[in-house]
Parts: C-alpha cells; structure tokens; sequence
C-alpha cells in the first residue's frame, strides 16, 4: 500500500491479469484507468469495478501497465511510452528481455520503462476469471534495464507491493534464464512425457499412479498460450533445453548399452539377462543412470519450501481415507483440532477400491503427535 | 478373500514388501512362513507380527512369493521353484520380461512360475515401514508367460484379490512397456528436470511454482532403488526414451531456429525481435512448439481419473487459506458439511505471504453449490 493515494494507473489491456491488476489497485485508492483494443473487453473490466474507462479521464497517468498479449507487449510499451511523457511504463509479459530489445529497436524512452512479471495466472483467462487477489503472496520480478531510472523501478516495486505481491529485482536475462529453467522447460518435459502415452492401451495408462500425475499435471496446459511464451523465450529456453536434451542422450545411450548387453548376453547360449547387464559395459550404464536421478535429487533439494523459505524435510503421515462427502473433511477438522498446522497435502487413489490415502506433510516434530491424535479418533493410520 | 482357509505361503524376503503382503495375509488366516538371507530381517517381520519363521514350519507352501531385491529374483525363483515342485511361485519385481528369461535359462519350471507386480510402495524400505493394507485398492499386474498354468495364474490373482489389490492380467512384454511408459520414463523426466535447478542463483529457484513443484516431486526418488529398475527395464524402457528424445530434438531445433531468427533479426539493423522469429522459418517453429503442448494434452487426458475411472473434468474452486492450525481442516470440514465429494486438493503457497491457495476439485455440476456454501461460511473464493 505504498503506492501514492489517488495516484492514476493507466492500465492497458483488460484481459485476466489487467483486470485483476484492476480491481486490486481500485481497493487501494488509485485512480485506475482502462483501455483495451476491444471496447466490449473494457466495458467488461469497467463494469466488473475494474475502474473507469480511459476516454473518460483526462489527468496523466503516472504509471501505465502494459498487460497485452505476448506478441503486442513492446509495440504498445514504445507507443504509451511516446503518448505520456512523465508516465512510468511497466508490462506483465512472462519474458523480459525480447521485450526490452524491441522497446528498444523501436525507440522508447528506456529510462521509463522497467519490465516487470507477476508470477500469477489461472487456468481460465479473460477479465471474467479476474480476481482483486490474484497477486497475493505471489512473487512479482521486477526487472529493469540497464538504462532504467531508479525512480521508475521504485514504481513498479510499489505497485506490486501495493497489491499484495512480492517484488523481486532481476535482470531481464536473469529472469528469462530462471523461468526457462523453472517454468519453461518442466511445461516442455510434462507436455512430451504425457505425449507418450497417446498410443498407450487402455490397461496400460489405467497402472498411471500418483507420479505420472504429478509429472504430467501442467500437460492439460494451453498450446496457444504457451507457444508465444516459449517461443519468446528463445535465446534462453535453448541454453537448458540443449542441457537437458544432452543429459537425456547420456541416459538414452546408457539404457542401449544395457539393451544391447542383455539382448547379446540372452544370444549366447541363454545366459542370465541381467548378470549379463551387470558385467563390463553395464557397469559404466548403471553409473549413468544413478548419477541422473542423483542429480535429480540434488536439483529437487533446492525448490524452496512454501512462502520462500528454505526447504524443509517434513515428515509423511499417511491416512486411509474413505471415499465419501466429508471424509476429508473430518479428517482434516481432526488435524485442526489436534492444533497442527498442514504443509501440504497429497490425495492418492487407487483402482477398484473405495478409499483413497491422504499423505498430511508436517513439520518433523509433529508426525509423532499427529499420528497418536488421529488414531485416538479411529482413523486408520501408517506413521 | 478368495484364498484357501489356513493355505500356506511361504515369502521370500522380508523387507517393505514381503513384511506388508505377510501381515495383510496373516489377517485373513493365512499360513504365512518368512524366509530371508539375514535372519535379523526374518526375525523381525516375524516380530512385526507378519508370520512364522519358515524353519518352524514343515509342511510345503501351495504358494511362493519371491520378494527379493530385483537383482536377485531370478536366481530365487528358480531356486524355489526347484525347492517345491507343487508349489505356484510368483515375484513382486518390477520388471517382468527379464526376471521370466532370466528364469527360463535357469531352467526352472515355467508351468508353475507366474511373475506379479503390486503397484504400491512407500518412500520408506524395510520391514520396519510394512504396512498390512499396503495393497488396498492398488493395481496388482499379474504377468503369466506363455508356459503359465491357468490354476496358477488364478493362484497369483487370488492372492492379490486376498491383501484388496485390483489384479490386472498383462503379457510380461506388456506390462514392462506400460510401466516404461507411465512410470520409468516420468521418473528419468523428473530427475532432468529437477538437475536443471542444481546450478540455479537463488533468485531464479525462488520463482518455483505449482508447476515446477509436481513436475519435480519423484525426482526425490532414491537412486539405488531405481537404478535396478531402470536398467532391468532396458528394453521397453529404450523405445519409450527414444521416442521422447526425437520428440525433445524437434522442440530443441524449434527453439533454436527461433533463436537464431531473433538474433539475426537484431544483428540486420534492430527489426522486432519477436517480429523476426514470427515469419519464415519462425512460423513453422511455432507450429512445432504447439504440437508438442497439444499432444501433451492428447496424452493428460487418456490418464484415468480416481479409482480407474474413464477421466473426468472436474470443475476447480481456488479458495484462499490463512497459514495458520486448523484452517485447511475448518474449509474441509465446511466442504464436507456441504454434503459435496472432493475429488482432489492441492495447496498452492506463494512467497511472503501467509496464505495458501486450496484448489478444489469436485464434479462440474458441484462447483456452484460448493463455492455458494463457502461463500456464505466466509470463506475468500476464486470460482
């Protein structure tokens, strides 16, 4: 809420996140304004209490929000940033850097613009998914150019703060090289790791467990949002896939070398597939291979636990919960009541039987406790 | 239910496995006799209350359940089998085609051999971990080979049915493609997913969200348990990782002609960026990252919903929850009494903030009553 009170945000693009940006400045007091290519999508965001219609304000705006579509971003940037002289320029866009090139290559003034990303969104899209909320407690990069003024960085900093968000400062690269890496590239692998099973029988896909699912969650994504976002994130996104890509490789020739042993091994007179495997060549594959999901490990203790903090080991308590309204439900009233507070929660399903198994992640010192309260009230319980 | 009353099965093996399939079997009044390399191992399920030492017994197991680590199945199976020539002997491994050649050359009786895979398992080995309802409601794979008697395929399937796993009759080649598919291969994506983030600033692992998070959460996954996997799998697991490297090769060159597109675009007098890379080579680059995110959406949707049910849609209702005891189990409980069926949960944390998202999924024709109820309890929804 630091932003100045009456302070008059332009905002241009009323799509899902400008119209939430919308309604969540509107709450603190600034003046918002609306503008949109499509005067339908306007109205919309106007009458959803987003703020009022740009024609109908004459006063400059001290900072302009550029929240178009992917391939529009610089191209509406240069234009507001040639129309308000003394205006702060900001976009949302999910990739910073193509975005300050053509700002640049198209003459804005870079002193005043600082690209920004809010790290929020929604399945659903349009201002009629918009949400006042949408930024609380979500991380907010602001990433200004070499050239932006410290002033303007501070504005949009201010903004993000204004709206409940987390501002972080990065460079734009710094930016486009930690969302290909932490965004970019899993939708990629979850996209071709789901693709896999399109020729799949059905008895084969009906062994998917909870892995599968959590690998393959983000492959239900859209391809018309996500193509401009890749594809705009190029130069980076090709750093870490050709990493990956390479990393693969090593794993693909150490599964052939494997294959190939067995298969020469099974040809020699019948001897043991896997003896054979594990002799000579297969030794060095079962190296690489160890090593891959060894790495992974070290890669996966690095994902900070929630709010950003450091991650934390929590213990797994695991519940058998029968699959009927409110079952969940008074499982968890009796985890409140027992005054524990959940980290997360897993719900995970089997197939053919009527029950499910919750697996509550808690604070290690809190298994032991957790697990005598719920068996105190009859749930069935695997510490 | 279906086993013989007071039928005797002898278990090979006494860690998570063997110990969880020994207590589940004793309850239902099963003979349960344990046999294990270390007699500490033995001694202790034994203690667990999993069964009977196997020295104590005299009579002749009907059934053999081989629970050893994967490199060593073979070798046991053909022992046991030879060991009780009237005895069905299954395994738990979970590779199929490898351990029945590897048994095929050891010369043992195939008639009688029929290999099995219960598709549960628990972050934690041993027998200390068991669990006696590890198997309720899981798939158990039963793969007779070519030689199989039916008695003792229906043998194996009873004993599934006996621990309440869902036994799914597969040919051994079939369910090692399907487990290739739905499960090798998002480990193997996981784990170079999750490398990527090895060498990340702190910053850039800071901006992790949902996506990363599920996309990463096997990548944890101990390397020594799933190198033997991997590896006795080399076979099915070559074609599926071969197809997902030439699938990944596309998206890479893609990208990279993106890539070298934008740059040329740049370095040729400071044209758009992104104008650049969306013309000429750049249109077909796109279309090739849309192909590659729709058919992740082809596949995510082939997954079965819970309990093996054709897919569903299930509508989200996103509802904001204070980071505190108690609160996720008050917002459950509300769902509850609201008399609607949660289909699954998952807790969304941003940075900073303490709030959570809950993502609730229900039925689509739940979602209003749902968001209605909580609603008028106080609750802050997102439809």
């Amino acid at each position: 809420m630091t932003l100045p009170s009456g302070v008059h945000v332009r905002i241009v693009g009323t799509g899902l996140i400008g119209t939430s940006l919308g309604l969540a400045l509107s709450r603190t007091g600034a003046l918002v304004s609306l503008d949109d290519p499509s005067t339908t999508a306007s109205a919309l965001a106007r009458d959803l209490g987003a703020g009022v219609l740009a024609a109908e304000v004459t006063a400059a705006p001290a900072v302009v929000v550029v929240a178009a579509p992917p391939d529009a971003v610089a191209a509406v940037v240069a234009r507001e940033l040639a129309a308000w002289p003394e205006a702060v320029v900001t976009d949302v866009a999910s990739v910073k850097l193509a975005v300050l090139e053509e700002v640049s290559a198209l003459g804005g003034d870079l002193r005043r613009y600082v690209g920004s990303h809010p790290m929020a969104g929604r399945e659903r899209s349009g201002a009629i998914a918009a949400q006042a909320d949408l930024f609380e407690g979500r991380s907010w990069v602001v990433a200004p150019g070499p050239e932006a003024g410290e002033a303007a960085t501070a504005a949009v900093r201010d903004l993000a703060l204004a709206v409940g968000a987390a501002p972080t400062r990065m460079t734009p690269g710094a930016h486009d090289a930690a969302v290909a890496a932490v965004s970019h590239v899993p939708q990629v692998a979850a996209s071709l790791v789901a693709a896999r099973l399109r020729d799949l029988p059905d008895s084969a896909v009906a062994l998917a467990g909870q892995g599968l699912r959590d690998v393959t969650r983000i492959a239900a994504s859209d391809p018309m949002m996500w193509t401009p976002i890749l594809a705009g994130n190029a130069p980076a996104l090709r750093v870490v896939l050709e990493q990956l890509a390479a990393d693969l490789h090593d794993v693909v020739q150490a599964v052939r070398q494997l294959d190939d042993a067995s298969a020469a091994s099974a040809g020699s007179g019948g001897g043991p597939a896997t003896a054979g495997a594990a002799g000579g060549a297969g030794r060095g594959s079962r190296a690489v291979l160890a090593r891959a999901v060894a790495s992974g490990n070290a890669g996966h203790a690095r994902i900070p636990g929630k709010h950003g903090a450091a991650p934390t080991a929590y213990a797994t308590v695991t519940v058998l919960v029968p699959d009927e309204p409110g079952a969940l439900g008074r499982l968890l009233h009796d985890v409140g009541e027992a005054d524990i507070n959940l980290e997360d929660l897993h719900l995970e399903h089997g197939i053919g039987a009527p029950v499910g198994l919750a697996e509550l992640a808690v604070l290690p010192a809190a298994a032991e406790p957790l697990t005598t309260a719920l068996l105190q009230r009859g749930w069935r319980v695997h510490d």
